[in-house]
This record gives structure tokens, C-alpha cells and sequence, in this order.
């Protein structure tokens, strides 16, 4: 793998390997040691255009286990906010030994402009761009449901015939465009539930069902229902009338959580509004498996790094049995 | 040890635990490589509410001296700021991988509340919470005391009969009361002095004398004096009248350096206003623990962390001619 | 080496010492594992008092392939924010261990006083302090020079009879200041092209040429054209009227750029403001070396900061063939 810039272009066979190889990091993760020397000197640059805390820190301890050295740049205050172009801002990271470059930017398409445009060598990781693609998200989304239907016993296995359920602001989500596009290759079954005003105008072309209604949608017996969050900012009266009304309709509540069917999961990408679009008892519940989509986050995201500073050799990252000598191995090296 | 949230009820035997095992990690800051590999694949997070960049340095560097992986996380900018709930906050960051948090949180009782609710098993140290506590910078304090007066054969020792006097304003400082109770625990006689206005309600509940005249306290012979750091953003006309009369009447100027007896020891947690509590003479002078505070710190600190993160096991961190055979067999595994 | 202060004062020696291990460090950033054992154990503070993504990343980057541990302190929101002095903050950061200091400041002369004002024994590099100096830049640029001219015989030699016209706001540029005393020392020939409202008043103590019209100096067929950044936020109408004027008079062109002599090579410490002191068509050409400079940079400061902390003992930092042998030695200690 060259980059990772989007789910909709991820094939089968690709994101089968990376589900895969994420089942391998996890696995490293429950040893005294969770350190691989995997990528030591290599050099993972953090490109934030925009805060989230919580994506810079899950690629940052990701990066760390791999023993890759990070830097974290964020936009505000630096050249950047005094006009310099991405171009230069990307050729300057790379000419400082960036290997890969995790890029969240305001701009949809900005990720797939530095990867494609030849200015630089380094992988590219699209770390949420716009109302575009946040594809780390949606392998973790996936992740955590094969991992819960298939235990296990998960590798290799698609996700055919699986129900998944989402729910929100379809029309601003990259979450959710993210998952539509992987959850179809995967072979699951999408179902989008939001306010009418919060559609997107194409998505007819989507391979998924809509409905308005949510008890509708939880009345068909979903495997994995999906909260999106409701970012407040971006709303106004033109989308929705209040936060009761929102509530009251498309949140998950703890009646609609007891009418989901035994075994369904509820996620939720995270950070949440309690009590707006999901209630504290559903957020709370065994069936919830946020804490689980964050910590597959930080499996799913080395497997990604893993797959394109050290891939394509077909190894893989740490095999059982012989990490002992594998690691003082490098450590001599 | 599972955390470490206060020094009111830290033990004696736990309290010279702490101080004997950064007796150990200052030894190993003597050394020509100071790196231990104690924590390698640990990761501890510094979880912080309110700026502190002294305190967070200081946690920051004691953790990659032992090999920890650190992350800092500021609240400002992040989701925190967006509503996440301190829970949300700290279940995220143990999904990703935290072994231990660091807290510094405005409200006091707020570690506790972190460690206490069951929301994380992740081990908690408290890095300030409010007006409450801050118990490394009281334990690197005792432990600067100790070394002061025993030297090379500090080990194992309380601080009995050591008296001590603490100045200023003790109504606001978490400094402060950490040491009361640290210091009554190991032994020490606590004198108080303050401006009536700065003195808290509860006090005749503490085990500690208090004067309003920093005279008649010096004429006391204290072994140690500590000045603490007047922060003028919390003051105003009702506490006291102007920083000249402040300084005139509670700050320690030459003449009441020369007041004090040979061998007794200046202390200030940092960082100073010079020319108000303290004059730049007493900082300065051959008395000021200033500085060694601050190194010890970076040991005291290494030591909880250690405490927390490897111990329970009975074994010392890097015990003196073993080390070479220790780190081979980390390196390699 | 003690500290990098300027290089005003930076004998023939000294300068190429840097200049050849800087060689010897590039080598090593073109293996698989970039990364050398050489500074592991000591701790490297960034200690920035002005915002300089570009500047941090570069010395965080050279640290860390030295397998330094970094600390990046930023005085915003900091106690220095709160009035706490250069020497209680330089003399805290030591006392927590810091091994070296890269200090950048607004006011000149600031990493001088840092250095020899006694206050802390830690190795001090100026990454940029007023209109003053900031010497590993104009290392970087001398590093570029020499192997853009020299290739790999680059080891030793000196910069004589090398023609470098530096042009644009000298009298704010502390990256010229550098500049014309180092490539001075290096025996090569300087001149400088300003619009007269931004020429120093000194400058005829200075051991260069100025000329005030830039075709004028392109005519002398240099070898190095160095095109300064426009700091539009010092500018006003006293200094040049407007951003048109500037670039028409005082901007790189394409057609200044096909003026220029075959093998002459156009240098920009970055940011660029493309379009005004440097069009795309430059800063994009085959001549452009401002990508080169970036890698250099790192390099460079891995020599300076090999030579601060590890230096003094006449060794090499990873003398090719014996690389294997040291490391694993070091990762064993």
C-alpha cells in the first residue's frame, strides 16, 4: 500500500488485509512489552490542519508501539497560517525525513491532492478531510464488528449479510461516507436514518437504504446501530429545530435500546453528547461498544502504518514465536 | 501502589517508600546514559486541565527516563473543551493504551473522582487539583529536606523533630496543604505564617502551629523555610493591600535571611516572584534549595511512576551492578 | 564545542568541523534504520520563545535520530507568560535534566546571556534570536553551497572565490547576518542587494558589497543567489511602498531566473512567499535548492548537536563498518 486516503477506492482484497493485519497488532497489544521495533527510524509526521486530540493521539500511540518517531504538527501558528502552501508545507516536512504523512485538513480532497500530485514520496494517511472520507474510522468501525461477530475466529472473514444502521447528520459525516463505501465492499447491508434536511443530495447513487423514521429502522432488527455526532457548530435552524426534537427522534434512547434484538452492538465514533444523540444507559450498556471502537482504533491505525512503511514485503509484523529473536534482531542492528 | 491522589492519606511506610525509591532513580541520574528501560511500552498521559508547563515537563521528562511512552494531552482545544465528559476523556484515553494518567484539573477532588469511580484501572497520579492537593511536589519537597540533612544515609528516614515553616498564602495553595500532611506523617513540626485573610477556616483542624509575624517564626530556628509562590491573578484588595506591603511583612528579604540559623534551607515550589515572596539574595543564596527541588522532582516523579507502572513486585528499579545484565535482557525481549 | 552562538565569532575550524560531520551524518540518513544510539540517555529542550514550527521540527528531528529524548517547551501559556525570568526558567530546565538548550528568543543577544552568564553548565544553540543570528541556518545554507559545488569531495573544503548575492530585507534578516559572516569565514564573496530603506546603517563595516539593484548583481554571474522572506508583517510604507514594487524590483523572476549563470543555484531559507520575493517558476526550477537546504538543516543540527553533547572526544559519530558493532554495544549498556 502506497496510501490510505479513502474507503470508496479501498477493494476487498485491501482492506481485508488490513482488518487482518490489525488482528495481528492487537494481539501484540495484550503482552508485557506492547513495543515493536517495526519501524524504528522511521518518522511519522502528525499534520493536523484542524484539532482533534483524540485522532492525533490514537496515530500517536500507534506510531510509538512501531517505535517510529512522531512529530506533531499542528497548523495554527505555524508558516502555514501565514500562507504557506500545502505544497511547500508537505515537501518541507518530507525533506526533514517524513516517511509518512497523517494529514487531517478542513478541505475535502486535500489528502488525495498531496498523495497524487507528485510532490511528495512519503504514504499519505487521510486522517479526516472535510465532509469527504475518514477512512481510519471506518476500519475500526469494521473492525469492531467483524470482532464481535466472529471473536476469534475473525480473520479473513467479510461482512455479508451483516446489518449495520446509521444514524445522524449523513449529510456533513465523513464518518459516515467512510463507512458506507467499506461496509458495501465488506458485504454488509447499510441503512442511513436522518432528518430529511440532513440527506445528502446523491445519495440515491449510494449503495444504501434510507429511512426517516428511526424506530422504523431498529424494528428490522439491525446487528450494529451507529450514533453519529451531532457537532452542534455546524447546525442551525435550517437543519433541525432543537436539541428536544433531535433528541426525542433519531437519539437512542433507553427504550430504543431495549428494542434492538440480543446481540446487536451500538457504537459510536466518538466524542459523544449524552443524552443528545445517545443516552447515557445506551451509552453505558454491554452492547456499547465505544471504548472497543477506540482501542481497535489504535490496532487498526498501526496495521495501516505497518502496511505502508514496512508492507508489501509480505511479512508479518510480529509473528508468534519468534518475536524474541526478531526484536533483539533489531535491536542489533 | 495503585495511585497516588493525596498525601493526607499516604502512610508512613508508603510515603518513605516513594522517598527511597527516588533516593534510587537520583542515583541513576548520576550515570553517563540516565535512560533506564523500566517502562518501555508503557504509556502515561498527561492529562492536563490547566497549563502547567514546569509541572508537565517535569512528569514528561521522569517517564522517558524510564523508558515510558508519553502523550500529552491539554484539554484546551481538545473534544474536553467541547463538553466530553471527564469520564468520556479518561475511558478514551485507557482504550488507547494509557497505563497511567497524570491529572491536573481546576476542581479539586477531581483525580480522585478518577480513580475512585471504576472508570479506569488505569493508575492515577494527582499533578494538582484546585485548592486541594499536590502531593509529588510535597513529596519532593520532604525528599530535598531529607537529603539536606542526612545526606548519602537518607534512606529509611523520617523527618522527626525537622521543623519546618511554610509562608504565605495558604488559603489558596495545594502546595501547602500537601505538605502539612506529608510532613506531620514523616515526623517534622509545621509552622504556618500567613496574613490573617490567607489563612483557611479549617486550619485549627491541622496538625500545625500558626503565627501572622514571619519574625517571631524565623526566631523559631527553623530547619527549613518554604515561600510560597503568591499568584497575583488570584488576589485582590480583600486579601491583602498591595504587593509592597506583601512583601515588606511575609516576603523573605536579606535581613531575615541573615535572621535565619546556619544550616537551615530556603525552599520555593516555583516559579518565583522575585523582588515579592522571595528576594533575589534568598534565591540565590547557598541556602536556596530552589533548583535541587527541581532535579528531585524529576527523581520523585520517576519513582511513583515506577511505583505505579512496575511495582508491587518488590523489586528495586535498577539495583547497582546488576543494571548491564537488566538492560541486555529488556533490550532483548 | 561548548554552545553554537552565532558565527560571527565562529573560527575557519570550528565551522568546518561542523560542516564535515554534518557530511558524516547525511551519510547516515540514507541507511534503513536512520536512527544512531549516539545521544541516547541526554535530553534536549526546545525552548522557544517565538512560535517556529519549521525551526522546532527540524532540531526535534535531528534529536530524535540521535535517539535524544526531546522536550519542547513553548513560553506561550508558560510561566515565562506569568513573568518568570530567562535564568530561573534556563536554570529549571537544566535542573530536570537538560542536556542542551535550542533556544529561540525575540530579543537579541538572549542565547548569549543564556550561555555565559554562568547560570546553567547545559550546551546552548541560537535557533534564531532577534534581527541577531541564526547560525545553523546559515550552516545549512554553507553545508548546500559546499556539496551542491563539491558533490561527494565535499569533506574539508572551504567556500573560496564562491560568488552569493543575498537579497531582500537585510536589515531585519538575522538569516543574512549569519550568512555574511560565516560564508566570509569561509572564504567567499558576498554581496548584498536590498532597497535602500532596508540595508543596516553598519553595513559598511560588514565584508561585503552592496548593490542596490538586483539585475546589476545578477550580471556578476553568482553561484549562489540567496533570496530572503519578506516578513510582511514588519513592513509598513517607510520600508518599500508595495508588495508589486517590491517583486518587480526585488523578486526573483523567470526572467532574472534564465539571467543567471548554468550551475548557479537559488536558495530560500522558507517559507516562500511565491509571487513576491521568489516566483514559482524559481522556487520550482532544477536550480531551486530550497528542498536540499530543509534535509541539510537536519543534518546540520545533528552535527551541532552531536558535537555540543557527544563531541570533545575526537570521535566520529558512526564511522562507516564499525556502525553495527556500536550499536549493539549501546543498546546493551
Amino acid at each position: 500500500m502506497r496510501n490510505l486516503l479513502d474507503t470508496k477506492h479501498l477493494g476487498l482484497e485491501d482492506a481485508l488485509r488490513i482488518l487482518d493485519v490489525a488482528e495481528d497488532m492487537r494481539d501484540t497489544q495484550t503482552r508485557e512489552v506492547k513495543k515493536l521495533p517495526t519501524l524504528r527510524g522511521k518518522t511519522v509526521v502528525n499534520l493536523f490542519f484542524e484539532d482533534s486530540t483524540r485522532t492525533r493521539i490514537s496515530f500517536e500511540a500507534a506510531a510509538k508501539r512501531l517505535s517510529a518517531d512522531v512529530i506533531n504538527f499542528s497548523a495554527k501558528g505555524s508558516s502555514v497560517s501565514k500562507g504557506e502552501s500545502l505544497q511547500d508545507t508537505a515537501q518541507t516536512l518530507q525533506a526533514m525525513g517524513a516517511d509518512a504523512v497523517v494529514i487531517r485538513h478542513g478541505a475535502s480532497g486535500a489528502p488525495h491532492t498531496l498523495a497524487t500530485s507528485g510532490w511528495i514520496s512519503a504514504g499519505v494517511i487521510n486522517a479526516g478531510d472535510g465532509t469527504h472520507e475518514h477512512p481510519t474510522q471506518a476500519l475500526l468501525d469494521a473492525f469492531t464488528i467483524r470482532k464481535r461477530r466472529f471473536g476469534a475466529d475473525s480473520r479473513g472473514r467479510d461482512l455479508s449479510g451483516v446489518r449495520v444502521v446509521i444514524v445522524g447528520d449523513v449529510l456533513h459525516s465523513r464518518v459516515a461516507r467512510s463507512n458506507v463505501w467499506l461496509l458495501s465492499t465488506l458485504g454488509a447491508d447499510v441503512t442511513l436514518v436522518a432528518p430529511p434536511t440532513l440527506v445528502p443530495q446523491d445519495v440515491s447513487a449510494w449503495p444504501v437504504r434510507i429511512v426517516y423514521d428511526l424506530d422504523e429502522a431498529i424494528a428490522g432488527a439491525p446487528d450494529a446501530i451507529m450514533m453519529l455526532r451531532i457537532q452542534l457548530e455546524r447546525m442551525n435552524a435550517a437543519y433541525f429545530p432543537t436539541e428536544r426534537e433531535y433528541s426525542r427522534r433519531w437519539g437512542l434512547d433507553a427504550a430504543r435500546l431495549r428494542a434492538l434484538p440480543d446481540g446487536s452492538i451500538v457504537m459510536h465514533p466518538g466524542p459523544m453528547n449524552r443524552g443528545l444523540e445517545i443516552s447515557a444507559d445506551a451509552a453505558d450498556s454491554p452492547q456499547s461498544t465505544v471504548l472497543e471502537q477506540v482501542a481497535n482504533g489504535v490496532s487498526v491505525r498501526m496495521a495501516a502504518l505497518y502496511l505502508l512503511l514496512a508492507g508489501g514485503r509480505g511479512e508479518t509484523p510480529a509473528p508468534a514465536g519468534t518475536t524474541t529473536t526478531h526484536t533483539a534482531e533489531e535491536s542489533a542492528r
